[in-house]
C-alpha cells in the first residue's frame, strides 16, 4: 500500500479559485476563519491523514472490527489511539458554534479536511462524518436540555453519533419502519431492530448517541408516522457522568466487501421491556429531521467517491511511474521504460486525474454553496445558494460515487495482475468504494430526488438556469484564445445543449406513463454529472489560462488544467448526446419486456 | 447465494439460430455430434453444473487455497471430488481427437459446456479449461514421443495442465524472460522463477505438466529467444506410472481480491540445479506456439465475462422478483410489491440481460468459427473463419471481460445494501470478475493485438467487411416489418458508420505519432464490442419475428427477442457515436500532459 500525500496545493486552488474560500470567510458567523487560520487548518489536517490515518487503512481492512465475548465491537489496531488524535485536536468541533464548543469555521474549511480523512481511511473517516451529521440534526431539533446533555460532548468527539434508519424490511422504503417508542414518564422505551448501523457500536468512546426512527403507538401508517429519538448507548446521569447501560444491544456485525475497519452493526433495542429515549422534536417528523441528516451524509459520501478516487490515482500514478515493462511506443527518453509512458496507461491515468479534479470541483462548489445559504446575509442569496445545494445535492453523490466506483477499479488496472493481489492495496479501494453508491440512498433514489423534487417541482427553472450559466462559459472559452478552452467550450456549449433537451423532455415524459421518468432518472443523471464536471474542469482552466497570463511562475501545474480539462472534453463530454438520446427515445424500451417475457429465459 | 441454473434455452438458441450448430456438426471430423449426442451432452452438463459445481463456488471463495506444510496447494472441501467427476465423465476430453481419447466434438459445444463450468463456479473451471489450453499446445508442437507420455492423461483429465509464462519482470513484456533451459543429455535443466501461475499447484490429481517459456543458454535477446518446455510436476516412468518429483516447488499462493478457490501459485523451478523439462517444438518459437494457447485462453476468458455476469444476473433478478420494498411507480398490481416492478431496477436488469444476450452471440459465433477454420474441407473457408476467429478474438475478450464487471457490479446495486454483504454472494462475483480484464493480456493488450495485428496488419480489410455485413442487416432490419427490429435496424447501420470513420481513422493516425493509435486502442476496442454486440442482439431478433411469424408457440421468449435488441439499440449504441469522437478528436489529449505537468500536483 502506497502512502497517501494530501494534494494540498489542488485542494488550495479549488478552494481559492471555484469555491471562493476567501468570500466564504467573509461570511458572517466566520470571523475566526483568517487566511492564517485556513492555512494553519489544511496543513495540520494534511499531517494527521498522512501520518495518523493513512497508516491505519490497510490495518482496519485486514483486521476489520470484530464483536468480542461482552457483546462490543473492537476497532483495529490503532484506531482508538487515532480517534483520540482527533478529539485532542477539537477537530470534530471545526464547522459548529462556538458557543456549542465549536470552532465556528466554514462548512468548505470543513468538507477539505473531510476529503483528506476520507482519502487517508474511509473506513475510519465514516465515524466523524456520522458524527458530525448526528450533531446537525441535534442542533436542529433537540430540545434544549437533550443538546445541553449530548452536544457538548459530540461536538468534542467525546461520545460519537449514529443513524439508525434501516430495519430489515425497510431499506429504501422507510414506511415500512416497524421500531417502536412507548411514552414513559419523562421518556420512551424504544424496541425494534435496526440493521446497517454504522459504527453502531464500537470500543473508540465510552458512550455512543444513537437517533433511532421509531413509530409512537398512535401514529399514522406510512413515512408521515415516523418519530426521531435520542436513545444512547449509556444513560447519562445528571451531573453529565456516565450512567446505566441502556437496552441497545450489538447483535452482530455484518461481513463486509469493504470498508471492513467501519463496524456496521445489527442493534436490538429495548430487549427487555424498553430502551429509554427522548424525542427529538416533535412527533411524526422524524424523516424530515432525519433527511437534514441524510443530505449532509449524502454530500460527504459524495465526498468518498472523489476521496477513494484520489487514494486510488496516488496509488495507480505511483505504481505507474516506478513498474518498468516493455518499451514504450514513439519513447525517445532513456531506459527504464516505466509504463506511466505508455499510450493505454496514460488514457487511464488522465481519465483518473480528469475526473478526480471534475469531482473536486462540484463537491467544493457544493460546500460554499452550504456556507453561503446558512450565513449568508442577504436572504435573496441564501436561497440562491440554497437550490444550488439542492440542485447539486443528488448529481454529486450520483455521480462522484459511481465514478469513484470505476476509478477505483481503473486504479486496479493500471497495476495488471498486482491489482488483484490484497497487499497491493489497490483493490481494498475497489471494495471500500463499492458500497458509496449504495448508502445513503443508491443512485436510482439520488435520481428519483433528482427528477422529482429538484426538476420537476420548480418546473425546471433551476435545471434551466444552472445550463444557462454554463451555456454561458462554454460560449465565452469558445471564443477565447486558449485552443484547449476553446475545445473544451465548444463541447461544454453542446452538452448544455443536449442536457437542456433532456430536462425538456423530462417535463413532460410523465404523462402518459409515470414510470418513463423513473426509467430515465439515473441516466439523466448520469448525463447532468458530465455537465456539471465539465463545467467546473472548463472553471478551472479559465482560472489558469488567466493566471499564467498574469505570469503566475506555477507553469507545470496551471498549464496542465486546460489540457485536463479539454482531455475531458474529448472524452467524456461526447458521451453526453448519447446519454441524451438513451433518455429521450430509450425511456419506454425499459419497461416494455412483461414479467412473462423477463422470466422466460 | 442464490443457486444457479443453466439457462440451457437460450443457450440452445444461441447455439442453433446464431451459431449454426447443425452446420458446425456437418463438418468433417464430427461425425460423432449428433443431435441427440448434442442434447444429451447439454443435458447431463447443466446438471453437473448446477448440482455439482455451483454449490462448490461459495465454498471455495470462504476456504480458499491454502499451502500445507509439506508445500502442496489443498483445494477448498469438495472440490477434488468435483474434478473427479468430470474426469470420470471425460469432460474434459469433448473436443479431443478420438484418436488420442477424445470425444471428436466440436468447440462450439464444448464452448456451451465452459460457459456452464463458469458460471457454475469460476475459480473451479479455470482448471479444466487451462488443462485444454495445454492439450492443444501439446497436440500441436510436441513431437510424438512427449506427446505419448503426456497427452492421454491430461485429455482424461487424470493430469493438469499450466501455463507459465509471467516473472516478476516480465507481465506483459515478454521480452524480459529471464528462466533458463540447458541442455543435458535427452533432456533440459530448468531454472527460473514464475509468478502467477493458476493452479500451478494442487491436490486434485497426481501430477501437474508445466508448459514453461525459458530461454536456452544461446537464444538471442528478446521475444525471439524463448522457447517452451514440459515440466511436469512429478517425473514419468517408463511404464507410465508416476516417478520421482521434479525440482518444481510451489513458493507461496498469493491473497487475492477474488477467485479464492484457484490456487495462484509462485513457482520456483531447479531449485537444485534444474528441473528435469522437455523441448517442445523448436526451440526459439515458445512465444508462438505459447499464444496458440493463449488466443484459446482469451477466448475462455471472454467467455468468464460472460458467464460471471450470467451468474450475477440470475441471483439480481431472483433477488428483485423476491424483496419486497416500496410500491412502484404507475404500479397496477396487487402486493406485494417485488422491487423487480421499479422503473430503475428493471432498466438494469435489462441493461444486463440485453448485454449478456451480446456477449454470448459474440462468443458462440466466434466459436463456431473455430471449428470452421479447423475443419471445414474448402480451404476458402476455413481461412474466411480463422480471419473472422483473428478479428473477433480481442474484441471479445476485451469488451466481454469489460462488461462482465460492469454486469458483476450492476447484480451487486440491484441488492442495495445486501449486495455489499458478503453472505448474499453478490459481492463474490465482483470479486471475481476483477481478475477477468487482467489476465492473458490486459485490455490494453487486446486493444493493441486489435489495432495491430488486426486492423492495421491488412489495411482494415477485415474490419471493413465485418462492418459491410453488419450494415447489410441493419439496412434489412430497418426497411422490415417489426417496429423493434426498424429501430434497432437503424440504430446499428448508424453504429457502423461511425464505427467505419474510427477504424478509417486509424489506418492513417499513426503517420505523425506512434503513440495515437495506441492512445485510441482501448477506446476503439469499446466501440467495436457495442457494434458486434448490436450486431449479435439484431440477428437473434431478426430469427426470433421470424420465427414467431412462422407460428412458433414460443412467445413470451421469442417476442422478448426484438425488444431486448431495441433496448440494446437505445441504451448502448448511442455510446458510439460518442466513442468515435473520443477516437478520432480526443487521442491526441491522451499524451498531452509532460510528466512535470502530470506529477505537478
Amino acid at each position: 500500500m502506497t502512502a497517501y500525500v494530501p494534494p494540498l496545493k489542488e485542494i488550495r486552488f479549488v478552494l481559492d479559485h471555484l469555491a471562493g474560500m476567501a468570500d466564504v470567510a467573509a461570511l458572517p458567523g466566520f470571523e475566526d476563519a483568517s487566511a492564517d487560520m485556513v492555512d494553519s487548518i489544511l496543513g495540520e489536517a494534511a499531517k494527521i491523514a498522512e501520518n495518523t490515518l493513512a497508516p491505519l487503512n490497510e490495518i482496519g481492512d485486514r483486521q476489520g472490527a470484530k464483536l468480542d465475548a461482552a457483546g462490543v465491537a473492537r476497532t483495529a489496531d490503532g484506531w482508538g489511539a487515532a480517534w483520540q488524535t482527533l478529539v485532542e485536536g477539537g477537530w470534530n468541533s471545526l464547522p459548529f458554534d462556538p458557543e456549542q464548543g465549536g470552532m465556528g469555521l466554514p462548512n468548505l474549511l470543513n468538507t477539505a479536511v473531510q476529503e483528506m480523512w476520507q482519502s487517508a481511511n474511509m473506513a475510519f473517516a465514516l465515524c466523524p462524518m456520522l458524527t458530525q451529521g448526528a450533531v446537525n440534526a441535534m442542533q436542529l431539533y433537540a430540545d434544549d436540555a437533550l443538546k445541553a446533555i449530548y452536544l457538548p460532548k459530540m461536538i468534542s468527539g467525546e461520545w460519537t453519533g449514529t443513524m439508525n434508519i434501516t430495519e430489515p424490511q425497510a431499506g429504501s422504503d422507510l414506511a415500512a419502519t416497524r421500531s417502536r417508542a412507548v411514552p414513559n414518564g419523562d421518556h420512551y422505551l424504544v424496541s425494534g431492530q435496526k440493521i446497517f448501523i454504522t459504527y453502531g457500536d464500537h470500543d473508540l468512546t465510552e458512550n455512543i448517541v444513537h437517533l433511532v426512527l421509531a413509530r409512537l403507538p398512535d401514529a399514522p401508517a406510512g413515512v408521515k408516522g415516523i418519530s426521531l429519538f435520542v436513545v444512547p448507548k449509556f444513560l447519562v446521569n445528571a451531573d453529565g457522568s456516565i450512567g446505566a447501560r441502556n437496552q441497545v444491544n450489538c447483535v452482530s456485525l455484518e461481513h463486509k466487501l469493504g470498508i471492513h475497519g467501519s463496524p456496521t452493526a445489527v442493534l436490538s433495542f429495548g430487549d427487555e421491556g424498553g430502551a429509554v429515549g427522548w424525542l427529538v422534536g416533535q412527533p411524526n417528523r422524524g424523516l424530515e429531521y432525519m433527511f437534514t441528516m441524510m443530505n449532509h451524509a449524502r454530500l460527504n459520501v459524495a465526498m468518498q467517491g472523489l476521496a477513494i478516487a484520489e487514494r486510488a490515482y496516488q496509488q495507480a500514478l505511483s505504481y505507474a511511474r516506478d513498474r518498468v515493462q516493455g518499451k514504450p511506443l514513439g519513447w525517445t527518453g532513456n531506459a527504464p521504460f516505466a509504463i506511466v509512458h505508455h499510450p493505454d496507461v496514460r488514457r487511464l491515468l488522465m481519465g483518473m486525474k480528469a475526473r478526480i479534479e471534475a469531482m473536486r470541483g462540484i463537491l467544493y462548489t457544493a460546500a460554499a454553496a452550504v456556507d453561503v445559504a446558512h450565513n449568508h446575509a442577504d436572504e435573496a442569496e441564501r436561497k440562491r445558494a440554497g437550490l444550488l445545494v439542492d440542485l447539486l445535492t443528488p448529481i454529486a453523490k450520483g455521480w462522484c460515487t459511481e465514478t469513484g466506483q470505476l476509478l477505483a477499479s481503473d486504479g486496479v488496472q493500471v497495476h495488471g495482475g498486482m491489482g488483484f493481489i490484497e497487499e497491493t492495496g489497490a483493490a481494498q479501494h475497489y471494495r471500500d468504494a463499492r458500497i458509496t453508491t449504495i448508502y445513503e440512498g443508491t443512485t436510482a433514489i439520488q435520481a428519483n430526488d433528482l427528477v422529482n423534487r429538484k426538476i420537476l417541482r420548480d418546473g425546471g427553472a433551476g435545471a434551466r438556469a444552472l445550463l444557462a450559466d454554463i451555456a454561458a462559459l462554454g460560449r465565452e472559452l469558445a471564443d477565447g484564445a486558449d485552443d484547449s478552452l476553446r475545445v473544451t467550450g465548444l463541447a461544454l456549449l453542446d452538452s448544455t445543449v443536449h442536457a437542456g433537451d433532456a430536462v425538456e423532455w423530462l417535463l413532460t415524459a410523465g404523462a402518459d406513463d409515470v414510470r418513463v421518468p423513473a426509467a430515465a432518472s439515473v441516466t439523466l443523471l448520469e448525463l447532468l454529472g458530465l455537465v456539471v464536471g465539465g463545467w467546473q474542469l472548463a472553471r478551472a482552466g479559465r482560472v489558469a489560462v488567466a493566471k499564467l497570463a498574469e505570469g503566475d511562475p506555477d507553469t507545470a501545474f496551471l498549464s496542465a488544467k486546460p489540457l485536463t480539462a479539454r482531455f475531458f472534453a474529448d472524452h467524456f463530454l461526447p458521451r453526453v448526446a448519447a446519454l441524451r438520446t438513451t433518455v429521450v427515445a430509450g425511456s419506454g424500451s425499459v419497461m416494455a419486456l412483461s414479467d412473462e417475457q423477463l422470466f422466460a429465459a
